[in-house]
């Protein structure tokens, strides 16, 4: 959540700024490195250094001050570990939880683990239970049991049944905080209520209107009260179809609902109908960016946890199972060509040439997985649809296959002046993009229907089969025709 | 912008709801086609039928008038173009200018360019200034002016004004309608102020101070006008250093603004400081949601515009830039491999082997491409931040190299019983995967360095980099040690 009385001025300052004292961080963790060293070797500590450290140690805690949360989590992103750590103790205790929960996972679950206990408390105990819980579901199971039982009982309770809910369903990311009116009121009693509350919540554009029993019944825009008579009662002005979500709603059909009707909060309700919180527009913007930066890393098979400075091995590891996979698809395709050994050994300029065939049979692939990735995220690919979409992709294939087939076997000809050897690898070219094609639309869907991430798998699979279809089609032509 | 007074239920209904009529639609544009089809082959036009397809309509229009124009505009796209042309002439004809604001751009102008002149003017013209210039930014020149010309002389200029703002920036997006005071008002001036309007400009969260010139003082949330005293004065509960942009600031950055600070709306200055506008949240969720989606059609050399049902002389063309540029690279790899044919023809495995040695060092490569587009993404790129990322990948691509390496040389081993192979193909992998680091790192880089777009060009050099790469140092390896 954000402060609003934060100080924050036009972003290309803010960036200077920031620049700044990314560097100066930095540079003070390598002098205090040097210094360290300097020591162990035997020389004396420079107090006179060790002051002038003193000073701009003073100096940075003042300027992160008066950041913004957001500003401070940035920067320490933006560090190596070591000076991210020297970082962390110049922020102010009292602004840790709200920095925290700003900062990525990986970084926030660094942060915590290296706090002691008491300190990890006084960070959290200041923040709104969903944000508790958005923080302690990043830490390992024990110390995410000590802090909790360490909270107010109130708290405890709230914060326990948001970690209930399951990754990635609305219940995980709404807002507890929400105020509530009955419809039979009046605008001037709801009034009244809302002066009695030193803030309202944060984002909140709208009341939720409920029934006796805790149902909802619409919702009352904060616009609704500042325009309309006083007298008026809130059943004659609520919007009485408001959008509404269950706790066990996926996110990301909420954000699909807020782009749509640029919604600004919207009510949660539980299986029984009753309001139990609400969802902010500003968690659905947290949302789907994480969705965009982690889809174009989980196409190459990393996980979204890896930031710039991630250790080694656990970044080498973090890789691992892609290049696995890679390898042994990769083998397969040689295995293709060990099958055809005696055709090269005859003709050695396929061994040359076959890795054309497959290479534009991926990239043209490729491209059709692309479209079918966002066709199904859009949910625009229904049976008809299907249809048509198999049809134009292969109807593509076969103008981009005669013409860079075509072009290709112009080229072979040029270098080999073998008429046959042109034809053969034209007519590979044309038959690897309709393989190609094929692949591209049902690799996807059947990863899909399997419940796969057709994002994460789609690329290496279709690649396995145009690389192994390119070259089987592009030898057993050869194999036939020209030997 | 959305409707408020629209019917929103729950989205699971809304989407068997949607699903529906597209099946729908669809099926009518089918019989409608065979019914056109038996007519010209001489049959009679059966009149039953055509009574009970115009029944049929109307029940249609019905549905489809219940329907948020979000929805309709998704309804829309999932049809196929001659489907879609009959669907929108259900569509009232009040409602087509909302349904063209929410449809995906390309749909939009194929719409439109088959509507008659006044139809198009008269389903504009109810929109806001902001909101035609969307429209009509997708339409050619020659209509863009035809349509212009008959619009009111007072949304002539603000058209005019917003379309003149260049693609990408704030003022090209902005809203010009919005609510501003004087800071030495009584919050009890502005709520009488507030009453005269019969309703407020959608996601007015805020209202915008200014001075007597018009120039930006701060913003006065709507709730502090509910939580203050009457009599309270503006300028003692606005908030006075609230996020601002210029109208040349690139919407991008606009963005992250708003995903840091939460922020619903904010002010538009002219250089001159003068508020012309705001930007709100709705616009910014529109834009992350279309970054996010081209970004993974760019990555395979794909424009956005290309639909499921884009004709397919069109998307053949749409895919020819990329695939010239991977039929020129892959040509480039293959000409290395010509060079060592010799070698090839005494050792024939070399050619079943070199493919595996080009694909690993292209997939791990990748991974790091993926990485720096992110901390580029993000700024967080730095002088020191990326001499950490160097020093990482390069260790993560020793140990991969390694390791991989040491699978493939054992794996080599087993099938040709050839030690001094083996250990060519291990040190090949890791001397490519060394390779890889480098280019996934310096490629993005330099692409962003001279004003190209990373996501667009750096899959393409970097596997043209460890194809050839691969394929060099694996010959020129074996040239050296095996033959």
């Amino acid at each position: 959540m954000t402060e609003a009385t934060e100080a924050r001025p036009h972003h290309r300052h803010l960036e200077q700024a920031r620049s700044q004292i990314i560097e100066l961080l930095n540079r003070q963790s390598v002098e205090r490195e040097w210094m360290a060293r300097s020591t162990q070797a035997g020389g004396k500590p420079d107090v006179v250094a060790a002051l002038i450290t003193r000073q701009q140690q003073a100096a940075l805690e003042t300027r992160l001050s008066q950041f913004h949360p957001s500003d401070i989590a940035f920067v320490l992103e933006s560090l190596p570990p070591e000076a991210r750590q020297a970082a962390w103790r110049l922020v102010r205790p009292e602004r840790r939880g709200a920095v925290l929960l700003e900062a990525a996972n990986a970084v926030c679950a660094g942060l915590v683990q290296n706090m002691p206990l008491e300190e990890i408390i006084s960070a959290v105990r200041p923040l709104a239970s969903q944000d508790i819980a958005d923080v302690l579901s990043e830490l390992p199971e024990e110390l995410r049991q000590q802090v909790l039982e360490r909270l107010d009982r109130g708290d405890q309770a709230e914060v326990r049944s948001a970690l209930s809910f399951p990754d990635g369903s609305v219940g995980a990311v709404m807002a507890m905080d929400f105020l509530s009116v009955r419809e039979d009121t009046t605008l001037e009693a709801v009034h009244r209520l809302l002066r009695r509350q030193k803030q309202l919540p944060p984002h909140t554009s709208e009341i939720i209107v409920v029934d006796r029993a805790g149902a909802l019944r619409g919702v009352l825009a904060l616009e609704r009260l500042l325009l309309q008579e006083p007298e008026t009662l809130v059943h004659e002005v609520m919007t009485p179809n408001a959008t509404y979500f269950y706790t066990d709603d996926p996110v990301k059909d909420a954000v699909a609902s807020f782009e749509k009707y640029g919604l600004i909060s919207a009510p949660v309700v539980s299986l029984h109908q009753q309001v139990v919180g609400r969802i902010t527009v500003d968690t659905v913007l947290d949302e789907v960016r994480q969705r965009a930066d982690s889809e174009s890393l989980r196409q190459v098979g990393l996980s979204e946890d890896e930031d710039l400075f991630a250790p080694v091995l656990p970044s080498a590891k973090n890789r691992w199972p892609w290049l696995g996979l890679n390898l042994l698809t990769a083998f397969a395709a040689s295995r293709v060509i060990g099958a055809f050994e005696e055709v090269i050994v005859q003709l050695v300029a396929l061994a040359a040439l076959m890795p054309i065939v497959a290479s534009i049979g991926g990239n043209t692939g490729n491209q059709t997985v692309a479209l079918v990735i966002r066709g199904l995220a859009l949910n625009q690919l229904g049976p008809s649809q299907l249809r048509a979409m198999l049809r134009k992709e292969f109807a593509v294939a076969s103008v981009n296959g005669l013409m860079w087939g075509g072009a290709l076997g112009l080229a072979t000809l040029l270098i080999y002046q073998q008429w046959a050897l042109a034809l053969v690898i034209a007519a590979a070219v044309l038959l690897n993009l309709w393989a190609a094609a094929a692949g591209g639309v049902f690799i996807p869907l059947t990863l899909q229907r399997f419940g796969r991430d057709p994002v994460m798998g789609s690329s290496v699979l279709l690649t396995a089969l145009t690389d192994s279809m390119g070259f089987f089609i592009f030898l057993g032509l050869a194999a036939i025709f020209l030997v």
